[in-house]
């Protein structure tokens, strides 16, 4: 076989097999096939496509390039879930202790952020003193005995994704719908859980701009995991605009903590319930109204708040700045964001958003820049509301004052303020699964 | 300018601008553009295309890459002519001389053979003592006193080709038009001559396999050229079956001798005849009719082979071999090719033909390979033509009798004998110019 054969067959329309997504995949892993073969497929791959079947084949020949989880030592369902990124989604941090209140196991790995998406790792080690580090032996133990672990991705997993994609952030080829989903399922293949739910986010922070390329995304996503056993749904959410208020890792973990304290903001809390109903009905635990019941009533009698400090205790986090987040990590310096006419939000770029947090130091635009995890932004005003002149829109931290210029600059080029109120987008788009897409 | 942009502007199928192509090419050349970048970029032109406009430009960039050759020291209208490449293809060696007799100058620089065809470089070195390198004074000295000089093309002559071609070798990007057309263009403007004739070959011994495609590659040359003020035409020959009988370096010499002294084949000579007619078309030496008796009058009055001679002569070669052809280099070792049934040659693959000369020794599979001057393959019988149980087809030429079996067998592979005579292919298929496309 020769990689010569194989970027002719996809240049020229062809579905490539097993044997030769093997030997392409592995070639590359192993150093054999060199990184400009690669990006001529991949480049192949951006423009021909690929079928769902060999979308799935190659997502499974992608999962064995590394680890694969073995979850069988921990009891009963495991539940994982995924969002394809988004500015201030912090809903892991909410959803994950629900449904281990609810009784199903989450053994879960994350990843960092990069650019300006935050990830869930850099909020939990805002809270002093969190380890995301551990054997498999610790997480298999901190599962069986409190039934729920998120820790660091490890770097054995999927290992041929991460070389693919730093080739295709190089090469242009990183929006392609087969090449996304094979990344993004290959490491929750390897990652062992049974259920896994999809939050694809949508809009002007989110990968995906349109709901048809949203749903085609996750339909595909849902395919990939049906075809090798696992139970998969997905949510399409919206991300035209932040959940909640916070952005920035402290200000993040503290505003999860007032949900799981039925003391945070309406949309923040209602994307979390839905989110977390559809885990648990991945995991079998009833129909959605039973699942949404169930996840709400851990909210009210603190089950859900007391499973996560349980979590944050076991990996030595200090619990006392989740019970009061005055405690957690706070910025020195404040800056308020203020407009000079009154009227609407009209416009307010979410993915501008987010690269003015990273600016104030709440992300990191190189792996290896340390992350400040005081700073950030909290939201006053967002798209669709009311501003009157010189109000304060957004409240700006960060550990050094002269951080605050860029941002500002960033965060208004998004900005736009109109005299009539836009469409309130909806919170949750559609919801697809392996028996179709229901659109809300 | 960052090249991820330009790759994702033409994925996107957008027309590059000469900034971004000089930008792409000028980086590729300097190293500053990896070739994991350049490779996708290839594979985004092969399934996207390029405007004519657009593949113009990139072919004066690519020429600019390297030397520029001045040829005004050269007094009077320069002609070059280039081939797509065949087997057997001598052409090069008996239009040249007649086109230098008919008054027109012949500054040529030309490549020598890989893979299934052979390159002029390769045939002339057969005829013992031949210098294909000399230094640019040398070489305008000799076409300004005797009107016609062949040699080696420069490794400074578009350097950016030379690395691009390379790549596009290993990723599956070689078939494209535009980039076949600018790859041969860029050498052509950097060689500086006038007038161009392109011989577009098509066939099974060739990279165009159909009319519609050849005469596209030859329409889009032609637009090139024109675009640079040069005056360029070309004609599409037929590559089904190779010309005259004789492959390999000196078989062909010797048959391109047999051709200048009206001694030669028909077809070889035909189709010569009407290269040459276009040639002096193209330099503006009369109409087509009196271009082709001009040529044909070289042949008769033994003007041509008289140029020949001369030119050979100054280039160090023992021209007493070009007199007589029997003092070439032979091969110490021949075999007969028979087959055991009566029929028609309904099939006798082109491409096959000129790998078993190369596995005789008469042309190379890497650069490094050495060439047997005295190797290769005699036809008696060609496409469609009719032969006889325990008649020799063929007579294989080599050093080494061990070379004959796998010679054999893959010319047997492409080999079909039938019991009807399939349809002759015409010589010449059709002429494209300036002026638009006429099919014979």
């Amino acid at each position: 076989m020769r990689m010569y054969d194989i970027i002719a067959k996809k240049r020229d329309g062809g579905t490539l097999t097993r044997a030769e997504l093997e030997f392409a995949i592995g070639g590359y892993v192993a150093g054999a096939v060199p990184d400009y073969q690669m990006s001529a497929l991949l480049m192949a791959v951006y423009l021909r496509g690929m079928t769902d079947d060999e979308t799935a084949t190659l997502t499974d020949v992608m999962a064995r390039s590394g680890d694969m989880v073995d979850l069988s030592a921990i009891g009963g369902v495991k539940a994982d879930k995924h969002s394809t990124g988004g500015v201030g989604d912090k809903t892991t941090l909410v959803i994950t202790p629900i449904v281990a209140a609810c009784g199903v196991k989450v053994a879960k790995m994350s990843g960092r952020g990069l650019g300006h998406t935050g990830g869930t790792i850099d909020k939990m080690e805002a809270v002093p003193g969190t380890r995301t580090e551990m054997t498999q032996e610790q997480f298999f133990e901190q599962v069986n005995d409190i039934g729920l672990a998120v820790i660091g991705q490890s770097g054995h997993i999927a290992v041929a994704d991460k070389k693919l994609y730093a080739l295709r952030d190089v090469t242009a080829t990183v929006g392609c719908l087969p090449l996304i989903a094979s990344s993004i399922m290959s490491k929750k293949l390897a990652a062992g859980s049974d259920a896994i739910l999809l939050d694809v986010t949508m809009g002007s922070g989110a990968f995906m701009h349109t709901l048809p390329e949203a749903i085609e995304l996750a339909r595909l996503m849902v395919a990939i995991g049906t075809a090798h056993g696992r139970r998969v749904a997905a949510l399409i959410t919206d991300m035209d605009k932040p959940l909640g208020h916070n952005i920035g890792n402290a200000l993040e973990v503290a505003e999860s903590m007032a949900v799981l304290k039925n003391e945070g903001p309406a949309d923040l809390t209602e994307v979390c319930l839905q989110l977390a109903a559809n885990m648990l009905v991945l995991a079998g635990r009833g129909d959605m109204a039973a699942c949404r019941a169930m996840a709400q009533r851990t909210l009210k009698d603190g089950s859900a708040f007391e499973k996560c400090c349980r979590m944050f205790a076991a990996q030595g986090g200090d619990v006392r700045t989740l019970q009061n987040t005055a405690l957690l990590p706070q910025a020195p310096h404040r800056f308020e964001l203020r407009v000079g006419q009154s009227g609407y939000i009209t416009q307010n770029d979410v993915e501008r958003i987010g690269s003015a947090s990273v600016l104030l130091g709440a992300g990191r635009l190189t792996k290896e820049d340390a992350i400040d995890p005081a700073a950030g932004i909290v939201l006053h005003k967002k798209l669709g509301d009311r501003v009157e002149a010189g109000e304060s829109l957004a409240t700006f931290h960060a550990a050094d004052p002269a951080l605050f210029a860029a941002a500002e600059e960033t965060y208004r080029q998004g900005l736009v303020i109109g005299p009539e109120k836009p469409n309130e987008p909806p919170l949750v788009y559609a919801r697809v699964s392996a028996d179709g897409v229901e659109t809300f």
